[in-house]
């Protein structure tokens, strides 16, 4: 967790002054306070909206020192945060904050206006390739703040984070105002992560290359929040937006590590008819899920809700009747999106609904488990998946603590090392999610459950399943890969990770 | 419109000093002022929200002087008010502020606590019978308020009116307190009008006769939103809910208005392919849409969205392809409900993105046309919908003014009598929707376009249309009626009119 050194650091950046440290997955104490206010518009009927992007900067009097954000929709796809920053860049405006539910590395492109001065600060969830080293360089004025996206919800509706101008990719948009994500040839599902922003920047501005001269259907998000519509040729790179399909996957270690999570899930009470769940998109969440898919076919049973991102096989399982409803703020493939435009069970989430502790209850509080991959884990059960083992930018929190929060059993599927580095240390480089919130860990080698949840190792007794202890596996680790020298890092730092409640949970080093 | 003599009795109520009187329906600058702050929450996982509403009124600190919402999707069926307002009661605790999105005959079942006290001051659309005539005794502390459906969400999102408790009505409800208007054996359709006062009522209660065990499928107020839940044996008389389905009117008289108000929007350029329009539920609005869908197959025009309440006659259309989407606020039989269940195309919508005038743009501003009814109107094209010739409270102002300020092309259609009483007045008894958004005039005797619109005059030339002046038509109303001696009416006020916009707009008189 976060040296108190760090917090008298973090403490003397302007604006800063209140930070708390981290002090429990469930110490919030929000009562009392306030959301932040929304602005108050006004547009006599038969406004036009649609303006050029030169226009609509002047008009909404952007300037030096702002905050401008952007959605990850289009993920490494994405080419409207360029456009945008560029017209920006040539009004000679600078010293600007950008606000991104995430950073891809197509958004290398950027790192001229940041090394120009465009954009000096950065919030964000993840940040990597070549805005990752300049982050690490120190090259911003303050440090970067890495958040989940329940806690970017957060920090948006408390007034945390509050947004001048937000720009959002529309894959369609008509001219009242009203844009969606699922038409267009830039389809990239929901627009989830983009809501928060578009409910209470003090404008906001979609940027579609699929303008519709007649009402949308389907509306993401509502004209009632959209001041300005501009156009362009395109949006983004298909190929990079969504991938064909998702597989599962096909590595023996990972199909075994996968085998027992489902072993271990259909053990506890959390594996009942009308269960609700989260599965990653990543290879072993999938296998997981297929495996779960065997153990509900053969019990009979159906899960009342999948929560969380989405991709083919989910939608396998909602067309087959073995998810009842889908709750989605993010779409992983094609088949994903073509589900959310056409399949009435398949409902489009906020990020804040998804995820933002600070309300009576996101999604994530629904789930009875979920299933979530780690860059790197802890005896303590901590997990880091943003940085890798040197400490370097890599990844991102994206909705890990979240999930990991709100779920009732939290497995961490992992291989115990990768390539010949440990992943399960003494202490993780860079802690994202509490091991609080972490209750079993699931590796090629064994089980083990967090000491907190004796409730759930009593369930696993006489399953036939290999338990052990976290300091066993750790040891086991050791012993395959050799015992590292713990890694030095500097005492600068160039981010803070936020933890949902807007508590520093972790520091990001310099390099 | 409002005298200022009455201005100054309304700012002497604590509270009203800044009201401003209604100077114009586009008017309004709200720019620079902000939304109301909504109350941050936080609940930890597995909190259980099914509580007694005993233990909630406890729980939630409802005390003496604050202010309780309920919405009127349940129209005559409602049980829910006085179910609520009896346990309040019994609590010892009394004036109270009623928040409704409308009060219905149903309520007069709540005189007894209007008589002892237990509420002292409302704010509604309408209110009629018991209810109305108690107000109109001057049994309030103060003036009741009576507002748009559009200003109500104005008032709430601004913070005019906070609401420290709502109370929703929910035909369907999750244990995690997700809800719906659409399933359960006491279902309304779309809950649009109590959408505001989830968002920021400080308290929000779903009462209901449809818990549900595992998470709602169709989901209209989210989980985020509602902090308890609580159950009841029945939330209302199916039969006062929703009726089975609204005939087209077979008055001679009122079709030939309808034909007339058809022929009227077909010769304007607001009838075209992918034409936005809303028609009312009364018989003549529907018999007026049914020649306008004559119209359309004739001219192979579909429209692209229909807004606003929907009946059966509007579900045809959608389902025939000739509304290809409608956004909803308010359902009015069965077939609408069961078609906001069961359609992708229908939509349902909150009131605030349906009306309220302070956004980016409320729905009603994309229609091309509307078709609205009228208790009186003026020679002034002003409309009256809520009291009748003798100033007596009957009606409400609905989303009349919303929807006549938002259209390109407003049409009243009224018979010039009713009974022996002429319609068209020199004054209206109250202005409820000022003539400034009131297009045209359709009755029996002819049709009388606003002098402000010489485009859509033009527009008629030639078509064979009875057309003529609202003097003559107010003229041969005379004529027709009988000079009738002017109303005379206290100088005693006991309710505000307010615009959407929260300026007033005229005054209810003691009777």
């Amino acid at each position: 967790m976060v040296d108190e050194k760090y917090m008298e650091q973090i403490r003397k950046v302007p604006g800063w002054e209140t930070k708390q440290a981290f002090s429990g997955a469930y110490n919030a104490h929000p009562e009392g306070s306030r959301m932040a206010p929304r602005p108050v518009k006004f547009f006599r009927p038969g406004t036009d909206k649609v303006k050029s992007l030169d226009y609509i900067l002047d008009a909404i009097g952007l300037k030096d020192g702002m905050t401008i954000s952007f959605h990850h929709c289009l993920r490494n796809g994405d080419a409207v945060m360029l456009y945008v920053v560029d017209a920006i860049a040539k009004k000679g405006i600078k010293d600007l904050t950008l606000s991104a539910s995430s950073l891809s590395k197509v958004q290398d492109c950027l790192l001229p206006y940041f090394e120009s001065g465009v954009i000096t600060a950065v919030d964000t969830s993840g940040a990597r390739s070549k805005l990752g080293s300049f982050i690490q360089k120190g090259g911003l004025k303050k440090p970067a703040i890495f958040r989940t996206h329940g806690g970017r919800a957060r920090a948006i509706e408390t007034g945390e984070l509050h947004i001048d101008a937000a720009f959002i990719a529309a894959p369609a948009c008509d001219r009242f105002g009203n844009l969606n994500g699922v038409e267009g040839k830039s389809a990239c599902g929901s627009l989830g992560y983009a809501m928060p922003d578009a409910e209470y920047a003090d404008h906001v501005i979609a940027v579609t290359d699929g303008l519709s001269d007649i009402p949308l259907d389907y509306v993401s998000i509502p004209q009632t929040q959209v001041d300005y519509v501009t156009t362009v040729d395109s949006i983004g790179d298909p190929a990079g937006i969504a991938t064909g399909s998702i597989r599962v996957s096909k590595n023996p270690a990972e199909l075994l590590i996968s085998r027992y999570a489902a072993q271990v899930i259909a053990a506890t009470p959390y594996f009942h008819d009308n269960m609700v769940f989260q599965f990653g998109s990543g290879g072993m969440a999938i296998a997981t899920a297929g495996y779960i898919r065997q153990e509900m076919l053969k019990k009979n049973y159906t899960a009342a809700a999948g929560v969380g991102g989405v991709s083919g096989f989910h939608v396998q399982m909602l067309k087959e009747g073995l998810i009842k409803t889908f709750y989605d703020p993010q779409d992983f493939d094609l088949t994903a999106i073509d589900s959310l435009r056409t399949d009435i069970k398949h409902h489009e989430i906020s990020a804040s609904a998804y995820a933002n502790p600070f309300s009576a209850c996101p999604y994530v509080n629904m789930l009875d488990f979920t299933v979530l991959s780690a860059t790197e884990i802890d005896v303590d059960f901590n997990v880091n998946v943003l940085t890798d083992s040197y400490g370097k930018l890599l990844g991102a929190p994206g909705g890990h603590p979240d999930a990991a929060a709100g779920a009732q059993m939290t497995l961490i599927t992992m291989p115990l090392l990768r390539g010949r580095l440990p992943m399960l240390l003494d202490h993780v480089t860079t802690v994202v999610t509490p091991g609080e919130s972490v209750d079993v860990l699931v590796t090629e080698y064994g089980i083990a459950v967090n000491p907190r949840r004796p409730d759930i190792a009593e369930c696993l007794k006489g399953k036939g399943l290999t338990l052990t202890s976290i300091e066993a596996l750790r040891e086991k680790a050791v012993k395959l890969s050799g015992k590292a020298s713990p890694l030095e890092l500097s005492d600068k730092i160039c981010g803070v990770v936020e933890y949902r409640d807007g508590s520093i949970i972790d520091v990001i080093h310099q390099l």
